[in-house]
């Protein structure tokens, strides 16, 4: 089967996600990277497809649309891996194109854009995918899997968290620079880097949605403009709650992103540092420990596995899936069927909801951590 | 050195705590337990007395206040580990009469008794010891004493959490019908019962008091009567913020006392279920585990601990602590001195700090979870 | 029921041991301390026993054997817990006199004393108890009752081990002194100290007798007079096959006692110290969680639990267990019946069996590890 | 820099390890799969092919050896993953013809086929690569660096194993069967499959040779032609002294690999199945956790890691490590230049080392365990 044609926006050389996102179209062997405008730097642009060896580089995304969207074999897919005030105006160009999107997270940096761009892919036969890559996890599908099989009953709580440690002193490096600055990253700082994560995390596992939250976001490092540790209240449809914190100032932590569901009949914990196991505790009984491919793992933790269990998968892998799932729906789409019924990435819905989780947060925390709905 | 003498109110054949407390008493053969009103049911205490092999028993605490006190020999101390809505009236009675109380938590089924147990208090010449006992485990006196060396830098985010399990269904043995019904407990459940020593030990090792606090607590088994669950907001004077939860529907989970706390420049992390250990991490080095009397532990850990380093020591022995810890001050005492200096343990005023803890919650959740000062 | 009368010889101020003892035995309030021989040096022995405020303190053990067997409430139990050498001749002190002896491993410092100390006993009708301690932990119980009833299938393998770290370097306090000096401690170092336990448990643990060994041992601090690291092979009746690894050498090990067994169809794992877990594989199935006193936990370790699960208990709760199961035997002695049937304790039978494994190692070892029968 | 052209002999539809290879060879982008001979069946050679869709598919490898270095755009390296005993026939006929040959372990199913291969190598120009690919994990190469820069002092204990279940029954699956078929996989069973793992690990993070060892093999499932626990004694040259378990009749073990090394002044441990924890002791402080790219972690892993600590490498990564490593080499070489100093694989003389250490197993065991010089 043809390889997809991929195109990349953003992604160049000092960036860090980008390299990520083209490990993870590589792993399963369904994309062929052949087009790019790397860098909002013309210069670095083409210093940086040349590296990577593009077929075609662009100076803007802009031209790369316009263009890619004529050639006969142009692309059929772009990652878009920028900074996140420019996903906008980037996936519009090739959404408008029919060329389909696969976006990096949060889906926009303010509310305004996340809805005009949902209208966009609406008015686009393209598909578009997000990459909350931490939904790819074999582990994190067998915990969906199991809550929408009834094995923890009811859903409770949900204890949601992801704590880093890097943004506790300043920091001037580009990464740092761009993710602490509102007009790139959006009035969200840690809840919009890494809460995002953690709010969609929740979703996904428990198919629950948030209904209403109270946020009390905080600033620790002086001068900073955007909140770098959120404590969040979390109020989901039919009664659960839990509580969800984000933060960069938790020396200790790397990317410490763990979630707990407990429901009336069970309980499950999986972190994404370990993240080829999968905690499960009945009522009961004693703790189980479920590992990816192993004795008790399912066909939705199955489906996205490559290898057996006890040789760990880590996070390429995870955000590889992304990449193949959404490769079966491109692929579904050439050929003019509907995307196959176990196929399962971030849409979106998805993007607009962080977006929305986001602006919650932040309106929150401005009027004392009083309850906004979602 | 002559044992203390050692009476106990509460504690009968079917209780749990009260043999706790008797262990704690004998592990460093300071006490000899001579007199108890071991029930409510005077049968019962006869019956409890007689196994325990008492040289005293008595039908209730009045009765056995008045005559130890009456006694050359009489009892010195007196441990109260009834259901909490007797504490107060029990303690009254022997603080009284100069007879030194170490007291279960929480201090008082209601804020008024706390209130007024601290005037007894105060106009007593005795001790008033209450059984926080986590604040005994030596991991936890190595945190605070880091914390106060200043090893973290101004502390910014504490995470507090005490999940349980037990409840997650209804339960009709003793000790959840007890605890479950207001009358007895106090207005908190999972708050009272476990709430308090999460909120007792982010102040035991930050040395800061919760300025104010906004609570969800929900009862999710249906027909309970107090909550079985509690997402806690908390704000610390000097900026820090912080969550606590405790919980009693939380499968897979037993004790899970846990609390991280985060500064400037570190971050330290405990778990109740392994309480030898403390993670320590220095902001941009390895994290360490730091094992209690191994290397890298200090001074308030050792003069709490018994054995070398992985010989583990666990909850009598931190429970214990608590004991010693008061009878060095009964000793004192005794001998007409001030209490030590290094001697530690949980006050009258942590009682009432954590009965404040209870009101508040209720409060806040009563009101949709608005912000109540402490 | 009244406390059984204990004597003790050594574990005198600077002892590590005798303290462990003294907690042990006062645990569970069934025995109280009254006679003395704390020290080899009678100006020790004097001031050690007021420290402890002992009612009868005696210059050495023998002048204490006889005038406490004279005494119409002389102790009925004695706790040995001096330099290995000393074992023999005082336990048969007591032995002879019909004294309960309560004594630490390993038996004797030779096996010559071994086999004349089981004779003392076999002659007399006092009881002989020897605290391999780790035998009293809850979770080792509960392995023995799973593999004694075929949980695991046929045993096939066994790795166990303890590495310890302290003697990586060369140490000249009292502890490490006469435990590296074979006069006192006998022909095995790490291997008499510490690789014991490590037999013993597997021994106990699995129900099997070592048929033979192949032993390398090693001295790797220059200087020292024994074995500071051991590695052994083993061989079990009816086929399993084993390793056994004790190392003084280790640095960053305290007390990390192990042990794995697996048999046909399943597996287990314990560490001593983090003893309130035991982990079971059923083959096929994922890694359950057992906890003490939780869900999956069976008789054998209710037994000898206090408390509930997710409390830990630790290192001197076990030991206290070898003392508890003592005080039930001795007490049914008093009363001219047998031990009672689910009562469980190391006895002279498991010391012969350890100061063979040493003897065995050490044979091994001088011939380049070629295999010895036990 | 253009991917280097890439065959493959074995790896068919039902094979797993020629996937993995696919995957690790195309993480990093390094080359292109063209041709193929994936099975000794024809026609499952075609149909695999096929499903590849590789430019190029043999019947047969020597067939595909002699025409592909005809070709002027042919393969310049090739990866063998067929069972054992078609590794050395099948890299003589590559080697021979100049094709860098990538094989998997253990070089060859018989001590005299590696020795010839060997002299094959030795007569090619060709490179020869063994994909022992734990020796590519980061903190496996971490490991390594801080035994070079002499961060343990001198070595003194090896503890290395490497435990699985899945041959705890009898299997007849197709990866079971030929493992467990003498003629296939070679006299050893899980020492060679497995067993070889652990001694070239520990030989590569100590940079010591097993000088001599005594090995007690063992085939406990009824039937099985090959050992399934190996238990074996190591001695290093220059004194130290270790011990190697393999199983694979281990219930509750999946890919278990896990070493640990102690040397004067500190210890380590790594395990496989948490391959981005490296735990270092240096002796007298806290056990410190250094993580991959994290604090603490140093050049030689960071050489081979890809993302941020706190976001887990895998299986796949290590392996594709090992390719990445063999594509620097190989580039150099088409560029008439040595292999870069920093370019670390397992070599040949690898290879050879790990069938001598099967065989030294398998003839020590048949003298009942009796030493045999490596």
């Amino acid at each position: 089967m043809a390889r997809i044609r991929l195109g990349m926006v953003g992604g160049g050389n000092d960036a860090f996600i980008g390299g990520v996102h083209r490990i993870a179209s590589r792993i399963d062997d369904r994309y062929e990277l052949v087009a790019g405008a790397l860098s909002s730097t013309p210069e670095k642009a083409q210093a940086s497809g040349k590296v990577l060896g593009l077929a075609r580089i662009y100076d803007d995304y802009k031209q790369m649309a316009i263009r890619e969207a004529r050639l006969k074999n142009g692309i059929e897919a772009v990652s878009i891996v920028t900074p996140n005030h420019v996903h906008y105006e980037a996936a519009r160009e090739f959404l408008k194109r029919g060329i389909h999107v696969i976006c990096d997270k949060p889906l926009t940096s303010t509310l305004a854009d996340a809805k005009k761009l949902v209208k966009a892919a609406e008015n686009s036969k393209a598909l578009f995918v997000l990459t909350h890559n931490y939904t790819g996890y074999p582990m994190v599908r067998q915990a969906r899997e199991m809550v929408a099989n009834g094995d923890f009953g009811k859903i409770r709580v949900v204890q949601v968290e992801y704590p880093q440690d890097w943004l506790s002193v300043e920091q001037d490096f580009k990464q740092a620079e761009w993710r602490t600055d509102p007009a790139r990253s959006g009035a969200g700082g840690s809840t919009g880097d890494i809460g995002t994560h953690a709010h969609n995390l929740a979703r996904f596992i428990t198919g629950l949605e948030v209904e209403s939250l109270a946020a009390d976001l905080e600033a620790f490092v002086p001068g900073r403009k955007v909140d770098d540790n959120g404590h969040v209240l979390l109020r989901f449809e039919g009664g659960a709650k839990g509580m969800l914190w984000c933060s960069q100032v938790a020396p200790g932590n790397e990317n410490a992103l763990r979630i707990r569901v407990y429901g009336e009949t069970g309980g499950l914990e999986w972190a994404q540092e370990d993240p080829n196991y999968l905690w499960h505790t009945p009522f009961g009984e004693p703790k189980r420990l479920i590992t990816r491919n192993g004795a008790g793992a399912g066909d939705a933790a199955a489906r996205v596995s490559r290898i057996p269990p006890g040789h760990p998968e880590g996070y390429l892998e995870g955000f590889a899936n992304i990449y193949s799932e959404a490769a079966d729906a491109i692929v579904a789409h050439r050929d003019g069927q509907p995307v196959p019924a176990d196929v399962l990435f971030p849409t979106i819905t998805d993007g607009l909801k962080g977006v929305e989780f986001i602006d919650a947060c932040v309106r929150s925390s401005a009027r004392n951590a009083a309850w906004v709905k979602l």
